[in-house]
């Protein structure tokens, strides 16, 4: 079985050709810059990258601009699109309607757009995503992943925030975390490269990317996560302001004349470690003129890592302990020295980093916690296409 | 020497008249509901406790009626206002500004003034009181004491928020942290119990009154605590939001249509516990409805204590392990219930609460661990006027 899994942002369409059952990539890649000045596609197969410059505008554009390169005489990794049986689509916020991946039919559509309101950054591209994917491979089933769906198993005291309750009854609003997906491969994993059962586990895994979350799992279900109603709470992001006091946002709204849409754009986009340094959200930037000694840059990291470790202590806490803790991500994947901060100074909690181990290692799945360590620390590049693909795969066997 | 603490609030004035050096207070009491109908007087001795209706309609209405009451030829501490040698003022927010007690002058008052929009509810009653104070006891000196103070420890990364440095910078926006007085009541009194040296201890302090907040105290010294920039950040508090996604903020503020003031009224004055239980933020009612089994009171309960464990459980990994957890304020220091539901399924942290000890405990100072529990839990009822009556003491010794 082939499926192609799609992740359509606002201005981007990213792509896997993936045969589950085998978890193989046939190609992959993104459509870039869709609606701006110079959109192109990068295309890669096993043997090859291609980027190619495309004249098209909108997100059917961008569709037909995949399968054209997928079913390339030369290139392309399929004969035609026949050979293509599903698509699997990653949906950021199924709100309170979508605890699971599901078949899209007439009646899931109208529920997604009935979604919109929670998350209007995310959810109106996924659904030009699946609306251009129906009308262009017609009669292919379309499956729906949620990054929310993970944590449909959290409680109530951890979902709840405390504002008059009539907000969660009558309009479901609630924390619902995000990056469902990749937490929920990266701790299935840990369990795996452990060879321990998940369902006997206490796993804290933090997905740090541009966005960035910590979710903690226990016995194979997320019970607290730090991104909420939308992805502006929790850690410090690239322009997200993060856990901020409420008093902050109405203070400088106040001051700024700023209105609350204005004060919206502000905290998600001009926030962060852009904010914060004064100068990019380039992660790597940071952390090179961090260690370099750049004062700015070291204090920016500083808050970055301690709220990481915040809330891997606090997910410590409610879990009553924890077995393994895991980075994923860019950032968690990449950086030795995010890594190494975030745990410092927890050795009295059961938690070391190997130095040796954990020192230049970059996008590779390994074990990094020293011997002496209580706590496994892992670092498994996430999967999230791999598990949209499996997820659309059951989805479709179950019917 | 008699030191008269005042604690100015915007309808009420607080006040004990204390010997520091003997930890004795003479008397005590609080003028209530100034500016609103039914203005009165409860006044303690050593004897007695005495209501009085008062026909006054501001804090220099107060000061006047503190000042007679306590020289009363019958039930009066004192034969004249010559017998009061200082005047010890809380004032809550000393910005960046006041990192210690300060004997107030007219820089000073200056100062306080601009400080006002940092604490737009307390600091300007805060003023009032001073200047009642300076008018009806002209001469003697005045010594603030600030909310804020002890918190001046916190690291940059514990105190900056993820916005752009420019208002850190040149607004001093950043968590200041309140209760710090009690706090440092607690936290020294807790090392005092237990014999041990502050100097050398991880102590968390759980500050639960209808305001709330948490510290982490590391060698006798603040490095983090859950208010922030205001004392609407941390924990879900009486009326109090506590922390919240702020896009949760956004959407409701946006939907309602209110404006910034309206919307940091919502979170400040209907959220917290009176919202999540729809009904009250008196938290004896609500304890009792919740331990009756009544669903809304016992989900409130549970959002209430699953945020103090959280903010609990974050500190104890920032410090590295923790040696005691201490209780104050009227919840902490009276309520069994939320002392073991916040602690509960902590053993594997070496934390756990003695039922037998804990139980029914109201008011007195006990320790409430376990024997097998390596962490020590104490209640101590906070005691914020002999830290303000001491200082004021310190300070004037100084001079």
């Amino acid at each position: 079985m082939n499926v192609l899994t799609l992740n359509s942002g606002s201005s981007s369409v990213k792509y896997q050709l993936i045969r589950p059952d085998k978890k193989e990539v046939l190609c992959s890649g993104q459509v870039e810059r869709i609606g701006i000045d110079g959109t192109r596609i990068v295309h890669k197969t096993n043997d090859e990258k291609i980027k190619k410059e495309l004249d098209i505008s909108n997100h059917k554009g961008a569709i037909d601009s995949i399968l054209e390169i997928m079913t390339d005489e030369e290139i392309g990794a399929l004969e035609g699109l026949d050979e293509i049986d599903a698509i699997g689509h990653r949906l950021v916020h199924g709100g309170d309607k979508f605890a699971h991946s599901v078949l899209i039919d007439d009646d899931v559509m109208e529920t997604l757009h009935e979604c919109k309101d929670f998350a209007p950054l995310h959810n109106p591209p996924n659904i030009k995503g699946v609306e251009a994917a129906e009308e262009r491979l017609p009669g292919k089933p379309n499956v729906g992943v949620f990054d929310t769906a993970f944590h449909s198993t959290l409680p109530p005291e951890a979902y709840l925030y405390a504002i008059p309750y009539r907000y969660y009854r009558e309009e479901s609003i609630r924390k619902y975390g995000f990056h469902g997906t990749s937490h929920y491969y990266v701790a299935s994993r840990a369990a795996q490269m452990l060879d321990k059962d998940i369902e006997n586990m206490n796993i804290i895994t933090c997905h740090l990317g541009n966005g960035a979350s910590v979710a903690a799992v226990k016995n194979g279900k997320s019970i607290d996560t730090s991104m909420g109603f939308t992805p502006l709470e929790g850690l410090v992001m690239g322009t997200r302001s993060g856990d901020i006091d409420p008093g902050v946002i109405f203070y400088i709204a106040e001051e700024e004349n700023m209105s609350i849409e204005e004060a919206n754009q502000f905290f998600n986009k001009k926030c962060g470690v852009l904010g914060l340094s004064e100068d990019t959200n380039d992660m790597r930037d940071l952390e090179e003129k961090a260690l370099a000694g750049e004062k700015q840059y070291k204090i920016t990291m500083d808050v970055y890592h301690y709220r990481i470790k915040k809330y891997i202590s606090a997910y410590l806490g409610i879990m009553n302990g924890v077995d393994a803790i895991v980075f994923t991500g860019g950032v968690g994947e990449n950086s030795d020295y995010t890594r190494e901060d975030s745990l410092k100074n927890m050795d009295n909690l059961g938690i070391v980093v190997d130095k040796e181990k954990n020192d230049g290692l970059r996008g590779k799945e390994a074990i990094i916690s020293a011997d002496e360590s209580d706590v496994d620390i892992l670092v498994i590049p996430t999967n999230e296409e791999l598990v949209i693909a499996q997820e659309t795969a059951r989805i479709l066997k179950e019917k």
